[in-house]
Order: structure tokens, then C-alpha cells, then sequence
């Protein structure tokens, strides 16, 4: 068998499957006030809640995605230590050879200093430059590990050359007070009311978990917009 | 509004909902193999899973509980640290003022020293004895709490006369993995390969969450029961 | 052997021991540079990781506290499942038959409803009828859990009777950056960026654990309350 | 400035600070029998603890590693989510370019199947391979690496090319309890009762922490091997 490398500039999000809606949180909260069923305005109460920081009420929804994204993209997801995973392992199958191709959009150059920069597009030259190496860089890298699995050697050692740009395919549960604290650093907006500078990809990934969060807790997303973008 | 003493000897634990199935565990233990959706002998793999202790893939599946129980129970339940609470609060509602009374089958006795002890029945006269200054202590906090409420105290000082026997709703979200790790504490099997000694109040929780989680991951039950009750 | 009810209106926070200081933060932030021992400015270093949120250095430093405090406030304290906790058993041991009494200063009375409401002192005929049910409530368990104890009935069974007012003794390992959250939501100062309404019991606890951080970390801490007492 | 490849095959461990031994996990332990301070004979007490599963005593104890590990092992070690970790940032800081050299002694060849599979040495051939296009693929990527901030590009671009045998430094602060749990998946004995198979090099950073965690806590160590290396 001959695997060749592929190319890829996107993260794929995809919701597997989710427990998640506001009426829960509603539900969830109510115990606490003895009145479960009891007749609620569903927008003021996650208000209040989200508002006043009552954050229990949210664990109780969960959503599971489907990510395949860069190994130095899950790196960081990972690192949220807030979550199930279950990962594509590089010792019990082969590596599918995916690599992420750096797209033009993608800004290349930092000025400033740490804690305090902004990213510029970068030149022509940079862009091209870029993508070249960033190309070939992981061409080469398939050939090599598909040498030596034709070799014989473990998937384990071959893996060693492969970049963090490979693709690895990730399922992830999260419940949405968890989600919510990790939109809060990964996904900047002008609502946020805490400055964060989250790399380029992640914050493609957050996106994406965002929309799927907005359409089934609408009230609950609106409620984390207005307060901020703080998790309760 | 006058509040009067109500009694109980139940553990209720009801399912509010649950997204748990073996094949959650198949599918999420998959994406390590890059086999989604593979044939697979739903029972071996599970059995293997559990055997060497891959955990992963069980925390995908979450149960939520709807509980109501006495105070000294759930405040070892709440112990565990492992799960998502919403509870009745003290502060915000009026306590219901149920109680739980001990019936004839709880063991009363406790012969041995902490760390190795039995416990036995009790003499009637002791059974007696215990379950009146129980209940009259009950009907007596009821009165005085209820009192207190009358006299425009609040409920967050009113309650501090209650007996740790007073119930309390709590709706738990627990994934199985977790799920396991309280069922190998919690409730004592011949299976067992590790000594427990649960209070027996505990213990009735345990049982009917386990009851729960057999039904809805008959797969994962068999092998946890298999491989000694250690949660994987 | 006799045990009669003694009583205390305090909190009781002692600090154990910790591994904690300021520069294990900044030690464990300059990880991330690779700077490691480089000259920096102490407190305009980490006053950067808090705005920012960058709160992983914090959990480097560790506080154990032993609290003695009444099981109301002990249930409330451990719902934060973010630190490690060593409880007094009451199973294991008899227990010492300690209870809270009200003091003069605890406000008595609520006004307004959930979500919005203040507590005033209450009138000196509710502070004198609250005290008195408050103590003879607990003389009254205190009286009938010894009694079951000399009847030979199991401790896990007598202290059934006992209300929640009764102190537990816990020793309880948390990091600065669970600390920090513990605190902003359980004392409430006017440098509080969010709303919070922690109960007058447990704001006692809070207090105090604070002023032990604030010993050891005064940079953090300074930097804490600059940013809105939200744990980074 | 240029920066060059260096090359290393061990994976380093060492102490940061610790606030660790056997007698906080008594003291933590007596808290709930209420006999802080009584004599004991430690050996048998943690003995017994462990056997039972008491594992709560054992999370008072902390100890901070510095790890220099390879990237494919730091994502392995990050996996498990029960410690505390500050990481050298691809964003923050340039590369150091050190990277894992394969050697002699690591097992190449795997035989069998996913779940049941041994790994034999290979043959001189199969290590002057791997060797080599494991050190010259890392030889190229460092080259590439500099070239890219040479031409002003981003280190967080730039990072992209490195593969995950590129060394990255870690803090991670974890307590005794999760530290056999790590332990008792990541180092395989003949005293295991569960099989475990650890990834080579996963094998050489436990068994670095091992020897930390016998060294202050002897009696811990010496249970934890009796009772079949599972984490209490």
C-alpha cells in the first residue's frame, strides 16, 4: 500500500451527538429552588443565571464533536483539561497522511512583543515562501513514514517525523459551562470583556463549536454574549 | 402555611435522561483506530476495553439522576467529585421537612473496630428505641424550623435546626466512567476484587444507578462486573 | 463517657502548610518562554497573567487549610469539587458534639426574593428566639445522639439526629487558581466585578482563606482584586 | 542567529519542589477518625489505606516535575488531565530545536495485533534506517524552521514544520493520588495486576517519577506495589 500526502486548510467541527438544550439549565436550576416544571420565563432566568454566575445549571448539557484538525491545534484543545477525548492513536493505526496547508488568509507576522502584538497578513513572498516549505515539509514526511512502515518499523517510532501539522481526528465531550469557558479564551470578539489572542486555528475551531452551541441553547448563548463572554 | 413532618426510608434515584449506549463506547473507542463504524463484536471490544483499563471511550455517555435522599447521603455522594449537581438549596426554597426514618432492616450494631467491622440487626428493643428518638427528633426540628419561618427568620438560619436526616434533591450528571468509579465504592458485590464497606443508605443509591446502568449499557455492565468492579 | 454540647460562633481557618508564593507563578509562566530564572518584574508580570487569563502558572502553589466549621458551611464549601478533602468521619469517630450558635451579629432576615434580596439584622426579640431554638435544639441531639451511643447503636445511625449546624473538621489542599474562583464567588467586596451573595457563614471561611493568600501571594492576590476578583 | 539541531534520546525529570511524605497522608487520614496527632505505625496504616481504597489522604501530597520530553510524549502525558501544566509555547518562544534521537535499545518491530502485541528489537538494518532519516528529517525541519523567522515569519507558522519528536519543556504539578493512577497505566511491572503497555518512552518518564515518589514517600510506594499498583 502507498499512502501519499493530502492537503487541508480547514477544521473540521462536526457535532456527533448532544444532550443540550435551554430548557435543561432550566430544569436543572429549578431544583434548587424547589419548582421544577413551574411555568418560567426562559430568557430572564438563564439571564440571571449566566449574570450572577450560577454555573451548575449548565453542566447538565452536553455535546460531543467530531474534530479533525492539526496535531498542534488539538495540542491546545487538549491543554482545557475540561473534557472527554478519545483520539486517533499513533500507535494503533497509520497515520492517514492529512496535513494542514497554510491559506492565504492566514496572517504570518507578529509585531510586538509577547502579550502584547498583532498579527499582519504578511508579503507575496512570505505567503508563497510559507506555503511552499509548509508543503513540502510534509510530502517528504509521508514518504519517510511510509518508508519505513514498508520496513517494517513500528507505527510508533515511524510517527516521530511526522510534523505537528498532521491531522488527527478527535471525539470531545464537553458540557456547556465547560464550552462556555472555553469559547471565553478561544474565540475573540468585540463582547468579550477579557482581552485574549487565540491562534488563528483554535479560534476557527471555536467558531464553529459556537454555532452548534448558539443553535441549541440560543437563550444561554445570548445570555453568555450579553455578560461578557465569561463562563458562569 | 404550616408545615408538617413527612417520613421516608427510600432512596429515590429516578433517570431524568441519559445519552449512553455500548455503541457510544464502540464508536468513541473507534476513533482511536481510525475504524468508525467498523463491524465489530460489540461484547469483546467492550470486554477488552474494560479489561485493560481503556477509559476513555466510557466517559462519552452521561446519565443525569434526579435524586432525593437524605443530607448524610448526599453529602458523600457529593464527596466523590465526579459528577454535575444541582440541589434543592436551603437558602433559596423552604425546606419540604421529609425525613427519613430508619426501618426495621437497617443494621444498627457495629461490632469491630473502624477498618475491619460488621454490622448486625439490633435488638428490637434497640430498633425501637432508635426509630422513636429519630422520628420525635424530626417532628420537633419540623416544628421549630416552621416556627422560625413564622417568626420572619430567614430560611438560610431557620434551617440550621435540621437534622442531617432531612432529604434534599439533587439532579447528578455523571458520565459511566465516573459512573463505574462510584459503583466499585459504593456498592459491595461478591464481584468485588477490592474490599468496600459502604453505609448502607449509600449503598441503596448505588444499586438503583447501577440498575440503570445495566440497562442502558448491558455490554459495559457485563464486563465491569467481569473485571472485578474496578472502573476502567 | 459523657459528651455534652458545646458551642462557637466562629469559622476556625488554620493553614496547614502550602508551597506557595509568587515566584513559583512567575517561575512556572516563564516555562512558557523559556526564560526560566530571566530578571522580571514581579508584580507587573503577574498583574499580565491575570488581566490576560493566563491561569495555569497559578495551580503550581498549593494551601492546605483546617477548617473546623458547621456542616452547612462544609456542604457548601466542597460543591466547588476543585480542591481535595480529608473530612471528619461520622461513621469512623464519635462526633465532638460541637454546634454554632447564632451570634448577634448573624443577619436574621431576608428581604426581597431570590436573585435580589438583602438581609437585615432582624429585631432583638428574633435574635433572642432564634439563639434560644438554635441551642436547645442542639443540646436536645446532643443529649439523644450520646444516648443512642450508650444504648450501643452504630454512630453512622445516632448522628442521624444531629443537625446541620454541628462542626466538622476538614482538611482541604486547594490551588491559587481554584482559590482565586473559591473566593470570587463566597466574598463579596466592592472590588467585585460580578454579584455575588455568599452566605454570611461562609463569606467567614472565605475571608480568612484570603488573608492567608494575600500573606503568601500578595502580588497575585493585588493583582486579583485589580482585575475584578475573577480567578483567572 | 542560527539556530542548529541537537540531538538527545533520554527523556529528563527532574524535582522541582515537593510538598510530599507519608505523614501528611496520616495526618490528612486522621482527620476523619479524629485522632490527628495519635501514634501510629505509619507502614500499616497507608497499608491499609491503600488496600480499602481510601484514596482522599493521598491528595495532600504534591509534587512539580520539570520534564524535557519529546512532543509525542508530552501529549501522552497531558492525556490524562489530572495534573497541573505550564508548557514551553511554540507561540511565545522560538524552538530550541532539540530533538529525539531513536536509540539503539528501542524496541522498533511490533508483532501482533492492536490489544495484543509484543515489541521485538529489529534487525541492524531496521536501526541505521530509522536512525537516520529520523535524525535527518529533523536536521531538515530545523533548517526550515530558522529560515522561516529568518524571512520574518511567525514562530506559531513557523512551528508547524517541526515534527513531534521536537523536545518541549514542561511544569506539571501532581498530586500522589493521581500520580499512581499515571503510574500505574504508564509503568508496567511484573506487580501489575492489570496489563498495561505503556509506549517506550511514556515507560522512561514514569519510572523517573517513580523513583521521586518512593524516594519521599516510601511507605506509600512500598503499598501501592503491594496492592497490585492500582491508585487507591
Amino acid at each position: 500500500m502507498t499512502n501519499k500526502a493530502t492537503f487541508c486548510s480547514d477544521m473540521s467541527v462536526d457535532l456527533v451527538r448532544c444532550l443540550a438544550d435551554d430548557d435543561i439549565v432550566i430544569d436543572s436550576a429549578r431544583v434548587s429552588t424547589n419548582t421544577v416544571g413551574a411555568d418560567t420565563d426562559v430568557s430572564r432566568f438563564i439571564d440571571f443565571l449566566v449574570r450572577d454566575r450560577h454555573g451548575s445549571p449548565f453542566e447538565h448539557c452536553v455535546f460531543t464533536f467530531a474534530l479533525d484538525v492539526p496535531i498542534f491545534v488539538a495540542r491546545e484543545i487538549m491543554r482545557h483539561r475540561i473534557a472527554s477525548y478519545s483520539e486517533e492513536s499513533g500507535r494503533y493505526t497509520a497515520s492517514r497522511l492529512k496535513f494542514y496547508l497554510l491559506e492565504s488568509h492566514r496572517p504570518l507576522v507578529q509585531a510586538g512583543k509577547p502579550g502584547d502584538y498583532k498579527f499582519t497578513p504578511g508579503s507575496q513572498l512570505q505567503i508563497d515562501y510559507a506555503s511552499i516549505v509548509n508543503a513540502s515539509t510534509c510530502v517528504e514526511a509521508a514518504e519517510t513514514y511510509q518508508a519505513m512502515l514498508d520496513d517494517g518499523i513500528a507505527r510508533e517510532v515511524a510517527r516521530m517525523v511526522l510534523p505537528v501539522s498532521t491531522y488527527t481526528r478527535i471525539h470531545m465531550t464537553i458540557n456547556a459551562r465547560s464550552l462556555m469557558n472555553f469559547l471565553s479564551l478561544r474565540h475573540a470578539t468585540k463582547d468579550s470583556w477579557y482581552k485574549t489572542s487565540p491562534l488563528y486555528e483554535i479560534e476557527l475551531v471555536a467558531k464553529q463549536m459556537e454555532q452548534q452551541f448558539k443553535e441549541f441553547m440560543p437563550h444561554t448563548h445570548a445570555a453568555f454574549i450579553e455578560h461578557g463572554r465569561i463562563a458562569p
